[in-house]
Order: structure tokens, then sequence, then C-alpha cells
């Protein structure tokens, strides 16, 4: 597809947030092959299949979601209000476990419908049965990065070798990084196995990590007083890098060996504040120039995919705790949520608007009331803006949403479909 | 018009929230007139200017917005990310000085457009112009509840009582209470004044109260360290009840005090992290029994006008405030934003769908993908529910939003022309 956007305000995030009135945007295949105002561009270079008057609407990179469980719309609002440890071991363990592959298909298939409704591009996944994950997200055209939740219970490495070969040389929608679930459902081994695979690969890990304090404090009795960051350092876990989600409870050591290890973190506000987990110091963590993405968590804890709701939080959360209304500036949680998660998920060509980059991007409705009058565009994504704003939903220069509609592709199942089938998934468990 | 709703999911309020099945709603006029399985109903008694086949989609009560400056649109997303007495006294008061009673009518008229959007069926209004205010939400048919906001510097009591004679006795869809800008912006002595006129009138106060620290110290200061609700008692204003809004530093003491005066509170989630004021104790507020409203306070602070952001932080911020996961349920936070906001700002008939009720209502879309599966449809709504899913608004018995459209009334200006007076306000004072 050859596409031409025109008329449109483009936002763009590397080097400074920056909104630019009237410009020109084109896509041919899955790249962006053009941005500017048009005057230097030849318009017969390419075959058009749409010209879109944008009238001034908002062209934007798609928001990358840098921590989500897809497959957990199932239970998405079973059970809430729920102390973390009841509601963890009576309402998610108890379903997950009967749940299969073929659940998990349609359970991602959901999640990606409203990734497309919030205007999100790429995720990064970690859940189950990463080929079930994969088998959804390449048919609904959702670019995924994946990563296991390796454990000492399910998930053996030697899978999780398989996986890696199978799932980095298919579709260029997927790819596959190492990863474990956490220090706390990790032995020791098992941690200094995956640290010796990291070092094979030269390839960084991902995994949760100081999301609870219930979590930092068992793990410094288990470890003589280390924190998580600290032990799976010392095993050698971060020597090619890693991408912590949460990272909620920390040290000032802990961000030392974040930003000497080239770290990134992964805020997911709401589960954290919900599960009642804590608020992650996202104002320091920039302060120290630690690289930030942001995720949505699995829509159980959550319960939706909302990166506009996320990147609210992620700045009113640290205004309320620092009680400086002046904390973590709105242009960088902007940043966060698009090329700062790309960054972090390790999708080079993704979380901006250039030419050459992958043509994941979102058209934002401006004229609806919430972002009117036209003041601080930006800055009213983060604090005004919201998914109802989201008009037109590009990936990999396919246009899979548009005014509301979904345009899936020709082997996705049908909308109803899907949801009969995640319907069927909990009503059979019940 | 009468409209009939069949195949309708009902969500009711009073009584404990609760959502049930294949229901019938009529509407005849500005009220319910029915609500049942239909079986026992003459179809026949009405003409219907509208059947429709809500096919499982949610009807519910429309949310009440219980603490708004809806005048202030002009300045959304004007100045982010400041302290709050430089944002206060530089990016508001200046802006606020140069506003004329017109600007407050097309600023008024573009945060309905937003109400709508969001499923906001009545608002309790503070801003500057109460005349203007007024012309805009009767041209618009928002149900509007003001109050003046008394103090030291304008809006004289004479003029008060003015508009309380003239609001109280037009539109049905207007009315205006007494109030108070708030303790620290006024005099003891307008204070006392304040307390006689309610006296007199045998009527609740409204106000801002308890709202930042800083606000709670220095009335101390002035009053022997007596708290703003301790002074204020002390000094007659709460002797007909009243209703504060923020309530976010308060003490044991100040509780006893709201209880045994029956007052109201008015939680403001989302400015109050944004302006890093604090976050209100609504756990323990709902454990003394102490009525609750929601609102979204101004689009300056917020910056949006919308209930479903609200209602997730008031649930979300006292989980993590309170490191408990069951803090604060979410159909009691459903509840305040609908029948507890309708209680606190006095209005009797709105807030809940039963028969007799006025027709302030919503539809909520289930087909949406945030809101599948069906598990606990009241709860997700809380905690997965955005405005996107609203389809229809109804305001007093009209439809003035269906499917993402705009259906104002003959004499409202059009959305476009709301657009350019508001663009036109900010851009003349900068």
């Amino acid at each position: 597809m050859n596409v031409r956007f025109y008329d449109a305000r483009v936002l763009t995030v590397s080097g400074g947030v920056r909104v630019e009135d009237n410009k020109e945007l084109w896509v041919s295949g899955n790249r962006i092959v053009y941005v500017g105002d048009g005057n230097d561009a030849d318009r017969d270079k390419y075959k058009w299949d749409r010209e879109m008057n944008l009238n001034g609407d908002l062209l934007m990179p798609g928001f990358v979601n840098a921590h989500t469980h897809s497959g957990m719309t199932f239970l998405r609002s079973n059970a809430d209000d729920l102390p973390l440890q009841r509601w963890l071991n009576e309402q998610v363990f108890p379903f997950e476990a009967k749940l299969t592959g073929e659940d998990i298909y349609w359970c991602t298939l959901l999640a990606c419908l409203e990734y497309l409704t919030s205007g999100t591009t790429s995720i990064c996944e970690m859940y189950l049965n990463p080929i079930f994950t994969a088998k959804a997200t390449e048919t609904f055209g959702m670019r995924c990065v994946q990563c296991p939740a390796i454990n000492n219970f399910s998930q053996p490495v030697s899978e999780m070798l398989e996986w890696y070969e199978k799932l980095n040389s298919g579709s260029p929608l997927t790819s596959f990084r190492l990863g474990i679930h956490a220090e706390y459902t990790c032995s020791k081994e098992l941690i200094e196995e995956m640290a010796e695979i990291s070092h094979q690969k030269k390839a960084p890990v991902y995994l949760h990590c100081c999301e609870t304090a219930l979590e930092v404090e068992e793990c410094k009795e288990r470890y003589n007083g280390l924190s998580p960051v600290q032990i799976l350092d010392e095993l050698g876990l971060f020597d090619y890098g890693a991408t912590l989600f949460h990272g909620v409870h920390v040290t000032e050591k802990d961000m030392e060996i974040m930003k000497d290890k080239k770290l990134s973190v992964i805020i997911n506000s709401s589960s954290n504040v919900k599960l009642a987990s804590g608020i992650a110091p996202v104002k320091t963590y920039l302060e120290k120039g630690i690289d930030l993405g942001i995720g949505t968590d699995g829509p159980a804890s959550n319960n939706c995919l909302d990166m506009f709701k996320e990147m609210f939080l992620t700045s009113a959360l640290e205004k309320v705790k620092n009680m400086d209304a002046s904390a973590v500036d709105s242009l960088e949680v902007l940043k966060m949520a698009t090329a700062g998660g790309a960054k972090a998920i390790g999708l080079e060509d993704c979380g901006d608007i250039r030419e050459g980059m992958l043509a994941d991007l979102i058209v934002i409705d401006m004229k609806a009331p919430n972002m009117r009058p036209i003041n601080n565009i930006a800055k009213n994504l983060v604090y005004s803006g919201s998914k109802s704003n989201v008009k037109l939903t590009m990936i990999d220069g396919e246009i899979l949403y548009e005014n509301g509609e979904f345009r899936l592709k020709k082997d996705c199942p049908s909308v109803d479909e899907i949801y009969e089938k995640v319907q069927a998934v909990i009503d059979r468990m019940r």
C-alpha cells in the first residue's frame, strides 16, 4: 500500500517533542518514505492507494506498550478489589492453569483489538505460550516483541531456546528475547543458566523486577541483604543489558547498576496503584538518565490496555508523590510511551516519525472537544488525551482501524467471533 | 419525545449496584416512566418517537460531575508541569482577569460538548459569572447546579442574592445554591454574613475546603489552631449542611463535624494528584458513612472532564495510599459518580434509573474490546471503562449525543463555531 497523508500536524519525539503544522507524510509498503512540507517532493513517484487530507489532525508515532500480558483478557474484571495474594492465589493462578494454547490465541486477539482502539502499534509480551501468542499477533498484524517467563515451575530453558530460534526467524512483525519471570520464581542455578545463555547470545534479558516491597524483602533474606537488581547483576544476568518491568521498589545502589549496565525500566502505573504495589520513582530515574518505557501490564490487573491512561498516571502520580506539580514533565512521558519504549524493547525503527522508520503510526482527531482549544498539543495528549481521540491506527504500513471501525486482515477472525471465543474461555472455567 | 429502549442491560445504583439483562426502559418527556421486563407493560400507551433495540448494550444513569469550572476550558493545557503557585499566579489569574461574560458562555459550551462525549449529564459549577454560565448550559440543555465563589475581592453578596432569585426561578435545568470560594479567600465577617444568609434561606453552602496542606496550615494560624472545617462550623456556616469540594487534608475531628452536620465531600482525584495537592481519604470517609460525590475540577488543572478517569483514580489512589488492593470498592465509586454526586448537589431525581426519575441517562457500548469478556460489568466500568464506550447521552429526555455525533438543540451554536470562539478567547490573550 502507498498512502499519502497531507495537511497533517506531525508530532515527532526524538531530539525533543515537537509538533509541526501542515505537513505531508508518505508511506510506501511498511515504511515512512517522506515527511516534509511537500514542496520538495515528487508526488508522482508513487501510485497512491489512498490520499488522505487530515485537515489538521495529528499524525504521531503509535504507542509502544512495553509490558503486557495480552492473553489475560479472559480475566478482565473477573475479580477486583481483593488483597494481592488472594487475588493471585484464588483468582489468577487456578484459572490460568486451565488455559490452553488455543485460548491464549483468542484472548490475545481480543487484546489486539483493544490496542488498535487506543493507538498501540507494538507490544512487549510475556505470557504462557509464545507460539500461540505469535500465531495471534501475526494473524492480526500486530508488532510483537516476546519474552518468555522462565521460572522454576514451567517454561524449561530448552523450550525457550526453540522459541528463540523459531520466533526470530519467521514473521518480521515478531521477535523473541531472552527472559525470566522474576528473581523470586527462579532458583540461583536457573538464573546462572540464563546468564550463561545471555552471554552466549550476547543478548539482553527481560524480567519482572522490584514490583512489590515483599519481593525485594524476600530476596534480601535469600541473598544476604542483596536486592534483586544487585543479586541478578552479581550473577551476570545484566552483562548484555536487561529490561526490567515495574522497577517500583529500588535503591540508589540499584539505580547505579541500572545506569552502569544500561538497563531499561518499564513503568506500569495503573497496575501498580490498583494492586497497591507502589509508585515507581520515575522522577529519579529521569534525573539519573535511565531509559524508560511505559506498559499497561495485563488486563487482569489494570484492567484495560490504554496507554493514554498510563501516560496521565506516570506523570501525575509522581507529582503527588513528590508533592511537586512540576515533577515528571509530560513531554518526557510522551517520549517514554513512544521512542523510549521502542528503545527499551529493541525496536530500533519504531517509536518516532521519520523517513525510513517503520510505518507504525496513529492519527489523533483534533476536532474533539477535549483537544480544544489548541494550546500545547503534546502536553494535552498526556493530560487530556483519550483513546476516543484515536482516529486511525496503522501498523507496518497497514491501516487496521479507522473512524471507529476495525479493518482486520483477510485471515483474521471477525470481531464477533473473537468476542464469542473469549467469552467461552472464561465461561468454561466458572 | 417518547423513547423506548429494549433488549437493554440496565445498571441501577441505589440499594447496591446491580446490572440486569434484557430490560425495557421508557422515557416520556423528561422522565423515566417505565423500567421492567416489558411483559407487564402496555406498549401502546405511548406514541413512540424512537424505539431502540440496544442488543444488550448497557443503560445506566449519566454521571454527575459534582465539581467543575467549565468556563476554564480556554486554559486547557496552556500551562502544565509548573509548581502550583507559579501556575496560579502566572498562568491562571492574569488570564482570568481578561475573561468576559461572553467568553465564559463559549468556554462553557465547549465543556458541555466534552461532558456529552464522556457521559456526564449534570454538573455542579462554580465560576466567575453565573448568568453567562446559565446562558450556556440552558442553550445547550445541560443540567447545571451552580454555586457562586463569594470572596473578599469579587462577587459581592448582593449580586449573589440576585443570582439566587433569578437562577432558581428560570429553566428547570438550572438551580443555584449558596456558596463561598473558600475559607482562605473570605474574611471572618464575610463568612458570618454567608452563615446568616444560609440560616435565612435554610439552605446549604458549597465551597472549596481543605484542598491543600498550605490552606489548612494558614487557616490554623489565623484561627488559633482551628482547621477550616472547624472554624467554618463554629461560625455557623454548616448549620444547614454544606458540600465541600476536595476535602483532601482533614482530621478525625473534621470528619466528626462532617458526619454530625451531614456534609458531603466531592472528590477530585486527577486535579489533586496533578497539582500535587494530595490524595483525599476516601476509604476513611466511606467507613465513617460520609456522603461522597466525584468531580473533575476545572479543565485548566485536570485537564479533561472525564468521569471515567476520575472513577479509576478515586479507587486506585486509595489502594496505593493504603497499600491495600481491597481499599475503596469500585462499586462504591460507581455510586459516588452517580447517585452519590446527585445527592451531594441536591438533585433528588437524578443519579439512578428508576420509574419517575429524570431521564438523564447514557448507553454504554458493550461491543467494545475493553468491555469484553463480560465478567463483572459494573466493576469493569470503573477499571476498564472509557468515554469511548459512551454510545448515547440523554439529558432531561433529550438525546444530545449518539454514535459519536452531537445532536445539538436547534438554538445551540454549531460545534465548529464553539471551537472557533474558544480558540479566539485564548488567542486574544496571548
